[in-house]
């Protein structure tokens, strides 16, 4: 290793010591000169250079809650790459944390097994009308009583403005200022186990958000050998790559360690072009793996992956990366041609019920035949996975959210086919996840929103968003994502839980999410045991 | 799959039935009416539409040795993708080739055990004066008096003009016409096979030549989700990919089947960007092994790999690639140094004896440090491959021609040098290669040339070759590579055998190739029983 990771504790960005001294690390291979600015006293202190571009300070001039920024090569001021807070926003300065200061009273939290996982999908921001954790931590004994034990977090990482979905995060390492920053997150996970919750995060590590990265500055975090929706493509295997490996192994294990974060969701891993002998999905698992034996806490890594391609949950001496678990929105897809849905864009390469049934029986309905959409034949058998290796949903925040108006289910779908894709979902033999809101019939969209600072790109994500929908010839205007409108329409209504109609949708998801629990055919996902018919006149189908 | 690869015969292109009718078939997924042109009787006919974007037709009107073109949409009249035959170059048009008229006399050869192979690297167009496969044939006794087992093949799909390398090479299935086309180079292995002597050919799927290169017209045969060295990666895992992995399948399979080759070396697979579940390699691998196993003649896939990763070479259990030997040009790089090179570009990773020795014992001398040229990490250990897993040289085309004045080893190295350099090869546990004239010390340089016909690109190679040279902070010119002169002054001259020094050369080789063979110790390449040590106040290395 370069600079080798230190399981235990954090080693890039500022951390403090035992005896309350500041270390600072930051990686800048590039320059010339690296200082730290102290913005309360407005003092500078340089770095020294250490090997592989490495800068380092240790002072006992920075303390926990101070404000800081790096300045490169006596010119450019810029906050840390690894900064823990923005509380200016992703153009200001960095702020210090302690991040052991908090005071866990989560012992006696013992992650479940992957298997018994029923995930709650959330978006801070609009799940509550403050859209904070701490908001969200008021919620609690309702999710607890309606069955799920594990809530996904939508990325948190610190991004522009204060609404985002949080895919242009553009500071792994800090959490949102808006949603209440690293502690109030740290307050959130320690209730959640204290309810028996676990939570699962959602990371982001195959691209940057538009504005506010300023992580070029720094070193070669990106490369052109490979081209993503997003541009560049984050390097993970050209020069430099090293420390930008660390540097996403280093953000894994903080989430872990010092927020006990129970699962990491990791954002579009087939977007993460990585051509290295170790593929750093792989890298990231021996780290984790380290980290659970050394700590007795079990972790996991669960992928969103659109490639049916089992080398990521393979184990590793298969030649896989050893990811425990990966979202398939195929069975997504189907279920959703299945209720009736028009084959516009992707379902076009769903035919209904016989795909769905394809699904239930083999999680990959595109298993290395032709897939018309894609114009090419695509995936590969996934037989000797278990169930528990797949998880499934009847919507979630791209499912609804990259509809041009947003529509939930509950606005597309009558009341009786609702209740239909839920059952569909938790009878499956694979990991069901909700998706913030659908156990009641929530009405309110939820739609695209940003809130950028930069006119010019607020534009580009204006007509970015129009073009996508020219694919499924769509009418009408899309809302707009820069409108705060937009995000207050996509807000949670609570209310709509005293209306009858809600209340029963509720009862029923509770009643589902129970029976999954009790009865042993649902709870022990064996896929070798379920067979699977289906009647294609009738749009029926039957499992046992 | 989309259209099923047949192992017993070349699908694609023009090829003849049993009857003497033609098929043809053409893949041209975007283009909506497609025809031939008979260019002797001038007819037109048109092919009939087939899945997946395949067209066809059987006829016969077309005979062996006709020459024809197709037309596309009524615009645009094109050669052959799968041409066997460019009689008039690469701008002009096709002519069938009826592959299965040659009468092979090689019944009795059986392919020695890759273990046992001694490579002779030759480029058809400098080896003799003529530079055809008919002057190559005419060498067969004396190769064979040398004491190698396997000539290896610069590439000889069709490139522009009648000089180059082969490396521009933009009609895979057809044979350069000024080396003797497709039915001499049958003959060519033939005879080999009756002296005794294997067939390597080098073969280039990682990109096309920049001039002649009509493959777009015809489908998606590039994409730009990749970035290499020759600009658009060959889409092997993109849209439409399926009909590209057939084309380069069946290009592997006509070589063994219809030429007789014994093995490929695949060049700079590193260039060959594919992430699908199933590498391209791997499925080359699957269904070179279902041609082995029907016709009972054993086929080696050798890649030149610039990586240090043994997934190309680990078996498809492990997760592999499955092919069967790498070149490693690091054991190169470390000899040079050793032997007094000055260590620039490339050669700074390497610092002499050390990185030799290490070399001899573990193949890969970057296997996970940090390499200062590539700026980062590099490569895994390759511990447990055998050692015919690996070829190396001490020098090679690429080694000599890459060196802006195209110096072999005689013009750089003493005579004693020269012999020692030889014998640190064929000492080696792994397989050597030999570039030919070098077992004499041939003193012509082999320098890079070209034969292109587009002025714009003649000048973007000159600047190119120039360009590449700033890397090695060179002083003087290159060699003009259009002129004629330029590869005139690459031929090997075959007088230098009758001077005394020269011959003296040829028996050290002669010798340690004959010692290779029968020592046992040398013989088996046991890696785990090869003791190295060294010193490098002396600059001596010890195996044992």
């Amino acid at each position: 290793m370069t600079s080798p990771v230190n399981i235990n504790r954090r080693s890039i960005g500022v951390n403090f010591t035992e005896t309350g001294e500041a270390e600072v690390l930051l990686w800048a291979p590039l320059c010339n000169k690296a200082c730290i600015r102290l913005l309360d006293s407005n003092r500078m202190h340089a770095l020294q250079k250490q090997e592989y571009g490495y800068w380092h300070l240790r002072t006992d001039q920075l303390r926990p809650g101070d404000v800081y920024s790096f300045v490169l090569d006596e010119k450019e001021e810029l906050p840390d790459p690894a900064s823990l807070s923005q509380p200016e926003g992703v153009h200001g300065p960095s702020r210090a944390i302690a991040l052991h200061d908090f005071q866990w009273t989560d012992q006696e939290w013992k992650n479940p097994l992957l298997e018994d996982y029923i995930f709650y999908e959330v978006h801070v921001g609009t799940f509550s009308d403050r859209g904070t954790f701490r908001a969200l931590e008021k919620k609690l004994p309702y999710l607890k009583s309606l069955g799920i034990n594990a809530i996904e977090i939508m990325p948190v990482a610190q991004f522009p403005g204060e609404r985002n979905w949080g895919y242009d995060g553009v500071f792994p390492f800090a959490v949102q200022q808006s949603y209440g920053g690293a502690k109030d997150l740290q307050h959130l996970v320690n209730a959640c186990h204290n309810h028996d919750i676990a939570v699962v995060l959602d990371v982001v590590y195959n691209h940057f958000g538009p504005e506010g990265n300023y992580m070029s500055k720094f070193a070669p975090y990106f490369t052109d050998k490979y081209k993503t929706p997003w541009g560049d493509a984050v390097n993970f295997d050209d020069a430099w790559c090293d420390g930008v490996r660390q540097y996403f192994i280093e953000n894994v294990l903080m989430w872990f360690r010092d927020f006990h974060i129970d699962a990491l969701r990791l954002d579009a891993v087939h977007a993460i072009k990585d051509f290295s002998p170790m593929h750093i999905l792989r890298e990231i698992r021996e780290h984790v793996n380290q980290l659970i034996h050394e700590r007795w806490k079990m972790h996991y890594l669960i992928v969103e992956l659109d490639l049916n391609d089992t080398r990521y949950i393979d184990h590793p001496e298969r030649g896989g990366y050893g990811m425990d678990a990966q979202w398939i929105d195929e069975f997504h897809h189907a279920l959703r041609v299945t209720s009736g849905e028009g084959q516009n864009g992707y379902y076009s390469d769903f035919d209904g019920i016989r795909h769905l049934a394809k699904s239930y029986r083999d999680a990959y309905v595109y298993d290395g035949i032709y897939s018309p959409h894609r114009q090419k034949k695509f995936g590969v058998k996934a037989d000797e996975h278990p169930g528990f290796q797949f998880i499934v949903f009847s919507q979630n925040h791209d499912q609804v959210g990259n509809r041009m108006s947003g529509e939930r289910t509950s606005q597309l779908a009558s009341f009786e086919m609702q209740k239909m894709l839920a059952g569909a979902m938790l009878v499956s033999p694979y990991l069901p996840l909700l998706f913030m809101g659908e156990e009641y019939g929530e009405t309110n969209p939820f739609l695209y929103f940003v809130s950028h600072s930069d006119p010019e790109l607020v534009e580009n994500v204006r007509k970015g968003r129009k073009a996508e929908f020219a694919a499924f010839h769509l009418q009408g205007e899309a809302p707009d994502p820069q409108a705060e409108e937009t995000f207050r329409q996509s807000k949670l209504q609570w209310e709509l839980l005293e209306q009858d109609q809600n209340k029963i949708l509720f009862s029923f998801y509770q009643s589902l999410i129970a029976l999954r629990k009790e009865l042993p055919a649902l709870r022990h996902l064996n896929r070798k045991q379920l067979d699977v018919s289906w009647n294609e006149d009738t749009n029926t189908l039957q499992l046992h």
